[in-house]
C-alpha cells in the first residue's frame, strides 16, 4: 500500500480513538501480503489444477481481510482476531494444496509462497494485537 | 439459491467424496442468509450513518462466506469452521451497531435483522457440522 | 431482494433527487438476476470445465453490477450504462462458453440460463433508462 | 504485481493462443493501477464524505477489472473493451467527486490521484489492444 495513504489511515484511526493499539507497520505488511496472495491465487486458479477451488476461496478471503484492515472503524479487536484466524486457516490449506504440485508447476509454487507469506503476516498481526491488549 | 442448482451442488459434493457430511438444507439456508445480509449491508452502508464501516465489512465477509460454501471442494471442515466464526463475529458486531439507531432508521433496523438471521444460519451450520463430525 | 428493503432504497433515491428516473421494479429484477448469475457462475466454475475462467469473470462482474445498483448515489446514468454494457458482454460470453457443453453438463446448462436471464435483465434496465432520459 | 508471476501469466496466455496480442507491460501497469485504486477508494470511503458511494463502486469495479486481466482466458477482446470502458467511466466519476474536497481532505486528494492513474492505465490498455487488432 502507498505509504502516504498509510499515514492518512493511521491518523484517521487515531482520531477515531480506536481501542486497539496497532503497530501500523505490521498492519501495512499484512495488507500488502493479503493483496499479493489474492493476486497469486487468482492467477493460480487459472491453471485448472486441483488446487483451483482452494485458490478461489483464498483470493476472496484475502481480499475481504485486506479491506477489513482498511476499515478498522467497522470492527473490533475480537472480530479482527476471528477474521485473521479464518484467513490463516484458508491460506494454510491453499498452500498445502498448491505444494502438492509445486514440483511441476511454477505458478503453484509461487502461489504457495504467497499463501505462506500471507499466513505469516496474519500471525504477526495477531501477535501484535495480543501484545497491545495485554 | 435456486433449488435445481442446489441439487447439482449436492451431487458434486458427493462425487468429490468430501469428508464432511453436510445437511444440504442447512447449508442452503445459510447461503441464502449470507446473500441477503450482503445486500442489506450494502444498502445500509449508503445511509452514511456510523454503522457504515461495519456494514461494508459485513457485506464483504458474507459474500466470501457464501462463495466459500459454493466451493466446498476448496476447503476443509476446520477452515469452514474458522470462516463461520469470523462471519458470526462480523454479523454480531454489525447488528449491534445498526441496532443503535434502529429506532429512527428503518434501513438500519432491517439490516440488523438480516445480520441476526445470517448469524443464526451460520451458527446452525456450525452445529450441523459438529454433529456430523461426532 | 427483499421488497421492504427495496422500498427503503427507492425512498433514499428520491430524497437524493437523482437525475435518473428509474423504474424500480426493472431495477429490482436486474439486481436479482445479477445475484442469481453470480451464484450460478460460482458453482459452475467448480466443474473445472473450459468455461471456468469465464464463469469466474462473470461472477465478479455480476456482483459489482448488483452492488452498483444498490449504490446509485455513487454513479451517474452514463457510468451505469457503461457498467451495464460490460455486464451484458460478460454474460453473453459466459453463456456461449457454457452452452458448448450444455448437453452433457446440467450445471453448465443452468449457468447459461442464469447468464441469459441476467443479460436480458441488464438490457431491460438499459432500455428503461434510455426511455426515461428521452 | 510480482514480476515472476507476471512472466508465468504471459506464458499461459501464449499457450492458450489467445487471439489478442497484449503488451504485457501495459497490462501489468494496468493491473497495478487497478489494485492501487481499489485500496485508495476503500480508505477514502471511510472518510464518510459525499464521495463515499462513488468510492465503494469504484473499489469494486477496479477489483473486478484487475481480476479479469488475470483471467484473460475467460473473456475476449470486445468483452475486455467493454469492461475497460466501464472502469474508465467509474474512475472518472469517482475522481470528480473526490476532487470537490481535495483542498480540505488529503485522503480524497490521494484517492482522486489513484483514480486518475487507473483511468489513464485503462486507456493505455485499450489503445494497446486497438493497435494490436488493427
Amino acid at each position: 500500500m502507498d505509504s502516504m495513504m498509510m499515514d492518512m489511515m493511521s491518523k484517521d484511526m487515531k482520531m477515531a480513538d480506536m481501542d486497539m493499539m496497532m503497530d501500523m507497520s505490521v498492519m501495512q505488511a499484512c495488507m500488502d501480503a493479503c493483496s499479493a496472495c489474492e493476486q497469486a491465487c487468482t492467477v493460480c486458479s487459472m491453471q485448472m489444477m486441483d488446487c483451483a477451488p482452494a485458490c478461489m476461496n483464498c483470493a476472496d478471503m484475502c481480499n475481504t481481510m485486506m479491506r477489513g484492515m482498511m476499515r478498522m472503524q467497522g470492527m473490533t479487536s475480537p472480530v479482527m482476531m476471528a477474521m485473521l484466524d479464518a484467513c490463516i486457516a484458508m491460506c494454510q490449506y491453499c498452500m498445502d494444496k498448491c505444494m502438492e504440485h509445486a514440483n511441476h508447476s511454477e505458478v503453484c509454487k509461487m502461489c504457495a509462497q504467497a499463501c505462506k507469506a500471507c499466513m505469516d503476516a496474519c500471525m504477526a498481526m495477531r501477535e501484535s494485537m495480543m501484545m497491545a491488549a495485554s
